[in-house]
Parts: C-alpha cells; sequence; structure tokens
C-alpha cells in the first residue's frame, strides 16, 4: 500500500467518525449514522474524482472505503457515550481529518500531473467538501465557514506548501508531510490560541 | 418499454409531485413549481449517473423525462388545493417514490455489473438523493434524517432485498418487485405504525 | 477571445462579486471571500460541464477563472464598505450575472449540438445553481426561490429566447444578446417594479 492510499484510508476514516460524531448530536439510528459517516468520509474526494474525470471513483473501484465508513459508524454508535464532550471530539478530529484529506488531495492531483493552481485547489476541495456536506445535510453552520476561524485558510496554506515542495523536487513523504502539518497545525492554532486571520470587519447593513 | 424503464419514469414522476407539493407549501408560481419537481424528480438518477460515469445521463439521453416532472408539476399547481393535508399526502408519495427508485437504482446498477455493495449503494443514493437535495434547499429538515423514522434504513433493507434476490438467481421483476416492496413496507410501517431502530440515545452536550 | 467565452469570464466574475458580498456579510476572513466567490463564480458552469460530460471542466483546463475569481474576492473585501447598501448591489449584480450566464449555458449547449429542451435547461443550471450554492452554503434564503420574484422564470425566458432565436437561424450575437437580455429585463423588473407570476395562493395546511 502506497502513502498516498494509506493517507486516503485515513482520511476518509477520520471524516467518517466526525459524520457519525454529527449523527450522534441528532440522535440517528444506526444506519443514519452510517449514511452521515459515509457521506463525510468519501464526500470530499468523490467531488475530487468527479471534477477530475477520474473513472472508475476511488469508493467504486475499491468498495473497502465503504467498510471504513461503516466501521467508523459502529464505533461511534457504540463508545461515543463515553466521551464527555463529544462536540470538542468532533472539532478535533475534524482538524486532523482535514490535514490528511488535503495530503491526499494534492497527491492525487499531483499523480495526475495537474498544474500547480489545480492542485492546490483539489487540496482544498478533498479536504473542505466532506465537511461542508455534512454540515449543510445537518442543518448545522458549516465549520468551513464559522467566523473568525482558520479552516479553508488552513487547507489553503497546506495545499500550497504541499505544492510548493513538490516543485522543490521533494518526495512524497515530503510533500504529503508539509502539507498534512501546516494544515493541521494552523488549524489547531486557531482552536487553542485564537489564531486568525483580520475578517471583514464594517457592520453588515440591517436590510 | 422495459420494467427497469417504467420503474425509472415512475419514480421521476412520484417524485416531481413531492417535489411540486413542497413548492405549494413554498407559494412559489409555476416555474418555481417545474423547478423543484425536476430537481427532486431526476436529482437521484443524476447523481447515481454522474457516480457511475454512465453518459449520457439519462434525462440528456431521453428528454421526456423532463416533459413528466413538468407534468407533475402543472398538475400539483392546478389540483393541490382539492387536497385536505398536502404534507400527508407528500410524506405518503415519498415513500412510494422512495421505494421505486430503490429498485430503478439497483436495477441500473446490476445492467452495468456492479458489484453487489455498489449496487446497493446505488439503490440508497437514487432513493434518497432527490428527496434529500429539495429539502435542503427548501430548507426543511431533511426527511431523510428525521430522528426516529425509517428512511434510509427503508431503503437499505429494500436495497439489500434487491441485491440478494439477484443474487440467488430471481429474474427481473423479482428482482425489482423485492427492492421495491421492502422499501416501501418498511418505511410505511414506519410512517403508519411507528416501526423505527434504536436511536443513540445520550443526551448531546449543551456545547 | 469568441463571444462565448468572454461571456463565460463576465458571468464567472460577476457572480463572484455576489459570493464576496455574501461573505462580507458573514463577516469572513479574504480566504472565506476567495472560497465563496469562487463557489458562486464558478459552481453553476461546472455543474454543466459535469452533466454534459464536457472534460476538462471548464476552470481546469484554464485555471485563469480562479484568478478572475480571487480578484473579485480582493476587490470586494478591499472597497465593499464604501457601498451603502452591500445588499442591494448584490441583488443587482447578481440579476446582471443571471443574464450573462443563461446565455453563457445555452451558448455551450448549443455548440455541442444538444437538443432544444437540454439548451434551455442548461442555461437554466448555469444560471441559477452557483447563486444557489452560494445560498445554501451561507443559510440564506435562495434568491432562487424567493416567494414572489421572477428568478427560475426569468433564466426560463431568457434560454428559452436565447434557443428559439438560435432556431430561427440568428448568428451567437443575436442568441446570446436575446437570452442575456430577457432574462435581465425579467428579473430587473421583477425587482424594480414587483413584475411576478401568480403565485400558488392557497394557505398550507398547518401540520
Amino acid at each position: 500500500m502506497t502513502l498516498l492510499v494509506a493517507l486516503d484510508y485515513t482520511s476518509v476514516f477520520i471524516f467518517a467518525l466526525t459524520g457519525a460524531l454529527v449523527a450522534s448530536r441528532a440522535q440517528l439510528d444506526l444506519v443514519g449514522f452510517a449514511f452521515l459517516a459515509a457521506l463525510t468520509g468519501i464526500g470530499g474526494g468523490t467531488v475530487r474524482d468527479v471534477l477530475l474525470d477520474r473513472n472508475p471513483i476511488f469508493w467504486i473501484e475499491q468498495p473497502a472505503y465503504l467498510a471504513i465508513t461503516t466501521l467508523a459508524a459502529l464505533l461511534v454508535f457504540f463508545t461515543a457515550h463515553l466521551v464527555e464532550s463529544r462536540y470538542q471530539l468532533l472539532i478535533w478530529l475534524d482538524a486532523l481529518a482535514l490535514g490528511v484529506a488535503v495530503a491526499a488531495g494534492i497527491g492525487v492531483a499531483l499523480a495526475l500531473e495537474q498544474p500547480a493552481i489545480i492542485a492546490v485547489l483539489m487540496g482544498i476541495v478533498t479536504g473542505c467538501m466532506g465537511g461542508l456536506m455534512r454540515d449543510v445535510v445537518c442543518n448545522e453552520v458549516p465549520l468551513v465557514l464559522k467566523q473568525g476561524e482558520l479552516y479553508v485558510s488552513a487547507a489553503f496554506a497546506g495545499a500550497a506548501s504541499g505544492v510548493l515542495a513538490s516543485s522543490l523536487g521533494l518526495q512524497s513523504m515530503g510533500v504529503l508531510g508539509a502539507a498534512m502539518a501546516v494544515t493541521v497545525i494552523l488549524r489547531a492554532g486557531s482552536l487553542a490560541f485564537g489564531w486568525r486571520l483580520p475578517i471583514y470587519k464594517h457592520e453588515p447593513p440591517k436590510s
């Protein structure tokens, strides 16, 4: 198993855990857990594959991915009550999954010899779209758009770092490691220490 | 016309009716009715075709599907005021459409010789995605995720029954009939008698 | 640069401005502006290209589109505070972008020799989907579905006019001009003078 495939499985599993955690907050049944886990886990990579016209889509070629998301759903269904704050667990797992998925996203695009800007964008898409679908479907405020936190920004910085590392000639390990580390560090710093970019400050009009 | 094609037309028409009923609840104009009817009617099959890279997409190959959804919109626009409870009509039509669409979804996947797990998933996708888009766009709580009802679970059980029947060597009629019957019976039993799976019971933390 | 390509760039730029204006109302950071600008600017055309199986997707073939959406995000981020009513600016720019995108949508479909009904639908999809995604992601009431306004109706009338002009043998300029003019005039008339189609009038039941 190559590093890239390992990353893909890892990000699918962790994102699936976050989907199942959202299902636990919505008090769904086990099949609802499995549905949200699958949507979140494979959503970002599916959008990436559709946009890049990569056929078959990764989880149709290798249905083991669906076994992974179902496993994550089962795990959360039977153990989530042991966790004190499921929301804290959710946002931290989501931060980790974001980093792994951004790395997997640029890895796939670079392997297909896409230009740098498309590789960066595929990192962002793979990282952000699964969680965005999860939050839109469940009618939660998308983590992606939460005011005053680094999220898309972290994904962008991570993806750009990875693509830069690749253009400097680093090997897979360095490229994917850079993307993952930069994304997770920025997102975690934002959650733990309030790191942020300047936001748009003017009061929105009342209309 | 084969059985599979007949099922596809039927599910598109019934889902289109539900889209138009949601439009009537939102008090849209006739074009709004037609838009929501089309989105709901062809949404699930479109996602299925994009995921399976089936080209052209069914309603691009055969635009009669769009005539069907427009017809459904007209029908609801001019007769819905005769219905006492449009919400009751909506959820029961939706239950019926779910069953027909799940059968159509596995039928297409099996005809393309997809593996069993992908066929089950395509049944769920074809059945659930149109209604999910309808509810997300209209900002209603998705029927798919309503707490304590069988919906994805009914689709899953129906799709799995159909795929099982197929692997036991049954003909088209048996396979599609099994998928449809199991889905509709479970969903209807959930609506009428409160059948359900155990839900995740622990109070969500207040954070 | 052909007229069709010019229209595509124009609609992407104007829709990107509306995405960034929504980001300013949500008080996001600069990367959030760029994300919403890109989603809104290229969303409709992306759905069109995926449905028509047009590969590569327009902004993957020509990443300059992403430079355009980023430029729009920067422009709004640094100048939006000069605007008195950002919501007014948003809905009027959106009306303009709708017209340009409808024209671009039917132009692409006609160039691919799609039948008339598919060309009309691609006009509607290209015009409406970017703004719909913007509003769904930001949890705003979709402009597409606002009660008692012409929106999908304007797009439909514009797209149908363009396709009719094409079947009458008019050149590109006449076809695209008709689509754009009819769409913008109807949408603007709806905003300025309250033009509308009859809506569905019966009280929705309280269930």
